[in-house]
């Protein structure tokens, strides 16, 4: 049965699948060969790009003249007999996911080994457009680097007092869940599951990593609900999962313990498991926030992690699941008068020993940096520390310290520059590499009729997904992607326009913002806004010590924290000076004086006034930029940029001024061009 | 109809109403004589203290023996013909509240002009106790000083989102209302009312000043639910009051307008308050927060606060009742880049041009100082600047900024100082007589079962009831009331360890808090705990301006804001130079270097160090007295108080440290003690 795309409810901006996106497919003769749900799902879009746009299907066998596009799955590996070899690393084949693409003589033809990779194939051809259809293309083989590229939503089902519907969400409310309840808006989702499949997204767990008690129930008695959700997305290739609390056994179960190495719990689990893979046989598996933050963990039963997480790993693995357990652990009841301590070393200190311990299907879900999603980290060190565990990558495609989706702030370059990243150093592997288990994003979207708040937020989401897929990709090259599917025939004022307001945007945001990786400058609770001192004497680890001389966390080996230790040694040697230290993570690495040049030959206080000042202007001048984009990208859309820009502009200044007068009132040190602050 | 005495629920303290308390009067012989409401409820208090400890008491004229005890309402003022000339002022009269005591020929006699005269006389002998019985005793008259004598409940009807169900309740939920219902528990009303009357408290508004859509139809549909609560409060002399919102015309009544010289406006009221009056016959009338963080106000139709409160004044006047209209109107929404304004100066620029234009029954509510209840400020030059208006003076007995009933802060002595404070210098009439319109303070009262979350925060609320009735009475022979009627027959181990901690409490709280008057270096927010530049860069007018050479407010006239010249002749010199500007209120009204030298010879700095060591200490002594008198306070009580002093003790080294560490950090001034700053 062809599966019918879903339609957008009323008023839902189409993201960057407009239909005017599939024009030149549609406008052609397609035939589709194989056979499968996912092929039905293909046969669904052609078919619907077809209807609008005048072009022709057909399925099975060839009849009549000749095709323009030919979308096939073959039922052997496509690595034999197709001369595929060339594009693919040797020996690999293209795995059910990958496809290649060729055109020859007026055909183009997608082939893959299974309907995932022609479902992938087909996006492919889209985003080509026109370009698909001319000339000759050589093979080019595509498979994900990746095999799991995942979203993680942290949505609550029941309303958290503090947190709301979606924790750190900033698009509305949840697509799933409202006010304790499933929503049940399947088209919506499947609509949603669609955006996704474009960009290669094939996972997502549904439900926030802070179990609280009505999501803890998801597990058991409310797996019905996930399976409705399951059903909407897997026509697209997505696969469902599960965020789950350690202490399932004893909030759910009754047990009293949720000791890992405890028989019963063990029991527990494989029997909650089998329920779960009952209701939905594809299920992913968990995901597990534990010891962390307060949630419960192994620690309490004095188990490590690995015994927490391989406990897990053992209920899933008949059934093919994974459990993704979050390498998020630190003291978060810190003392802000013990500089010993240094919150950026836990997630090494607790998870490093443990490297070899987990289980096959028990991934470590490690954050991009060692604090939590600042605008400017350095790589965590415990993605080059674990060579014997399967690690996945997590970055935050909500923008909880990056504005929150009311600033337009690209992430594309920041998770490149990670993803590039050598632990090793140079000839080493890159982090896209080592993240074997997987690349995942903490999702930022919501309900509101532009997915993601800020129209243009929408770019961070394809980003990852295309990141995920192939991380070694430009990212520039993504944004032009993103450009060209969501403003299909844009002119070229706009596509130079967008590539301006996005390109630099992560640059702008972090000029205004904390200066030099020194992080956590914002309003503590809800971390939007400028608060110098908010996390300065609290016990979350944040601290950035400044006072009358200097300012800055000293976490060299010589005389700080070791932290630049845990990096392997071109890294530790790197960070360890405030000689060879990067400017832009200068503060991170070291406490120095307001007066220190960096390599830049600015003093730390000038650059801090300079870059503050740099980055209104520049959000001013994208403020601009974007009102003279108004006859260009849609009433709707641009009333919502505008009243993002304003706010972005107010905040902006917000942060310029709170940062330059702290510094100026506790350096002393006025601003060489005199300008004001306050 | 003899009214029984409310009963407490089971585990609620007494409070300063236990039956020892009543040991006196209930084993003599009483004769009761007069007649009405609250003549019951003395006589039904005078009959249970009898049931309890063997006394009699009679009614109507004497039989028999000789009393010990009478208690009688003459139909006359008892001015005539009784030579109370000598207590009272010429020709003032002993009013509806007032009442003599004399004893003579084994016979204590309490005369009272009416019902409530003869109530607040009962509690004056339950004061005495045997000292009331012994010996002769010359005529003494009391009356009240301020005709009102109110508690100001911050209670929601319906839980707030953010301040919950009390707004800065720090004492469990409301009396009166629970999750948007009545809760309907007349009798801990009842239990309330009395405590109220016994300390001399005549009034109380039932609900926040803040009112949300629920609150408001207290006004209308839902006033049946506050004649429940009046019902319970009137047989112990006690007025209802309700908050209202001013934009009730529009939000209930569907009008188009709130404008006050409207004439549908008008009628609205007239009629709204026609149903409050048929409801509740002696209402008392309205409080009005207008224009005032938020809160709508005449300021909208562009009317003057006059015309807001003559307006409710003239719905309210056909019946007797009176507007309360609250004085905080400032600037919520202030740049804090705007050094020009200052928030402390509003309250006095906005009303003081209204002096004279207020009608008879409208009372403009003043807090005690220019800001808003912080541990130190200044009186409010309001005070001195308006002799044409009635004037209420507000203080707040629930301790937002005082260490929310978690840390014990006695505020009779910041009231009394209040209260005594001359605004036009020595030989001018003091607070106490200038705020002849009422005192009102912010309840500290919750369903707690110590009704006020720490023990010994009861105090504030006794206080508060006695410093109304006399303003200059000293505060401190009004804290051995509370502990002689709390604790009965209490051995002088305990006397003197309550007092060593509650004299002291208030001088402590402000040693390890924010120094020198300064103000406002709390957490944002709930207000709890420290965060010195926590409002430093906030829209809410509360600054210290600290930077790496000095700290403080200028608000001289000659080079700061201009504040200081608020105040009558000689408190506008004394405050005007950082030379004669009393120490305790230095950083408020002067911005000075680290190394200013005090008073008290110490520099600013080295000041800030030492109160702030000395305060912990001070915590740390209470923490170990309030041990020593385990064996004397109850043990339910005491865990109470114990668990709140570890608490204290906790938070105040929090204070201590990021106080000093701020201040050292900005200085560079090292302790002359060398102690420990982080």
């Amino acid at each position: 049965m062809t599966l019918s795309v879903p339609v957008l409810p009323e008023g839902v901006d189409p993201a960057w699948l407009p239909p005017e996106a599939f024009r030149a497919v549609g406008a052609r003769r397609t035939l589709i060969r194989g056979s499968g749900p996912l092929v039905e799902t293909v046969h669904g879009e052609v078919a619907d790009a077809c209807g609008r746009f005048g072009g022709e299907v057909v399925r099975g066998e060839p009849s009549g003249a000749p095709y323009d596009l030919v979308l096939e799955v073959t039922d052997a590996d496509p690595g034999l007999g197709l001369g595929l070899g060339l594009g693919l690393g040797l020996g690999l084949g293209l795995g059910e996911e990958g496809f290649v693409c060729r055109r020859a003589d007026g055909t183009t033809t997608v082939t893959a080994a299974g309907p995932r990779g022609l479902l992938y194939g087909l996006f492919h051809v889209v985003r080509l457009g026109e370009a698909a259809f001319r000339g000759e293309r050589r093979h080019e083989a595509h498979r994900p680097a990746v095999a799991l590229r995942m979203v993680d939503h942290w949505d609550n089902v029941a309303v958290h007092p503090v947190m709301g519907q979606v924790e750190r969400g900033y698009a509305g409310g949840s697509l799933f869940w409202r006010d304790g309840r499933a929503r049940g808006e399947v088209e919506r989702v499947r609509a949603y599951g669609r955006l996704l499949a474009a960009c290669g997204i094939n996972a997502v767990a549904v439900n926030n990593v802070n179990v609280h008690a009505t999501e803890a129930r998801l597990l058991t008695d409310r797996i019905g609900e996930v399976a409705v959700i399951a059903d909407a997305l897997r026509p697209y290739g997505i696969r469902t999962h599960l965020s789950v609390t350690f202490a399932a056994p004893v909030v759910l179960g009754g047990l009293p313990t949720a000791d890992p190495l405890d028989a019963r719990v063990r029991q527990w689990w494989a029997r909650a498991v089998r329920g779960v893979y009952a209701a939905i046989p594809d299920f992913g598996g968990f995901v597990v926030k534990a010891d962390s933050e307060g949630r419960p963990g192994p620690f309490t039963y004095g188990r490590s992690h690995a015994d927490g997480a391989n406990m897990l790993a053992a209920a899933l693995a008949p059934h093919g699941g994974t459990v993704h357990w979050r390498a998020f652990v630190y003291d978060h009841r810190q003392d802000w008068r013990d500089r010993t301590t240094d919150r950026a070393r836990a997630a090494y200190d607790h998870f490093v020993p443990l490297d070899g311990e987990f289980a096959d299907n028990a991934v470590l879900q490690v954050k991009h940096g060692p604090m939590d999603f600042q605008v400017r980290e350095p790589v965590s060190p415990l993605l080059g520390a674990m060579p014997r565990t399967r690690l996945a990558l997590e970055v935050q495609a909500t923008q909880e310290y990056t504005g929150q989706q009311r600033h337009v702030c690209w992430l594309g370059p920041m998770w490149s520059e990670a993803l590039r990243f050598r632990p090793e150093g140079e000839g080493g592997v890159p982090v896209g590499e080592v993240t074997r288990g997987g690349l995942v994003a903490v999702s930022n979207v919501g309900d509101d009729p532009f997915w993601t708040g800020h129209p243009l937020a929408q770019a961070n989401l394809y980003t990852f997904g295309r990141l995920a897929w192939q991380p070694d990709a430009d990212p520039r090259r993504v944004l032009d992607e993103w450009i060209a599917l969501t403003f299909p025939s844009a002119p070229e004022r706009l596509v130079a326009g967008l590539r301006t307001l996005l390109r630099g945007s992560w640059r702008t945001y972090e000029k205004y913002t904390t200066p030099l990786g020194v992080g956590f400058m914002v309003q503590p609770g809800h971390h939007y806004g400028p608060s110098v001192d908010g996390y300065e004497y609290s016990p979350w680890g944040t601290y950035h010590f400044a006072d009358r001389d200097g300012i800055g966390v000293d976490r060299s080996a010589a005389t700080g924290t070791g932290y630049a230790a845990q990096y392997a040694g071109p890294w530790a040697e790197l960070y360890e000076s405030p000689a060879t230290c990067p400017d832009e993570l200068l503060l991170f690495f070291h406490h120095v004086p307001y007066g220190h040049v960096l390599h830049s030959g600015k003093t730390v206080v000038q650059h801090i006034y300079d870059t503050h000042f740099e980055g209104v202007a520049e959000v001013e001048e994208a403020r601009e930029l974007w009102a003279s984009l108004a006859d260009l990208v849609g009433p709707a859309r641009h009333a919502r940029g505008t009243e993002r820009y304003e706010e972005q502009l107010r905040c902006a200044r917000e942060w310029r001024d709170q940062v330059n007068s702290y510094v100026l009132r506790k350096s002393g040190v006025p601003d060489e061009h005199g300008r004001t602050i306050y």
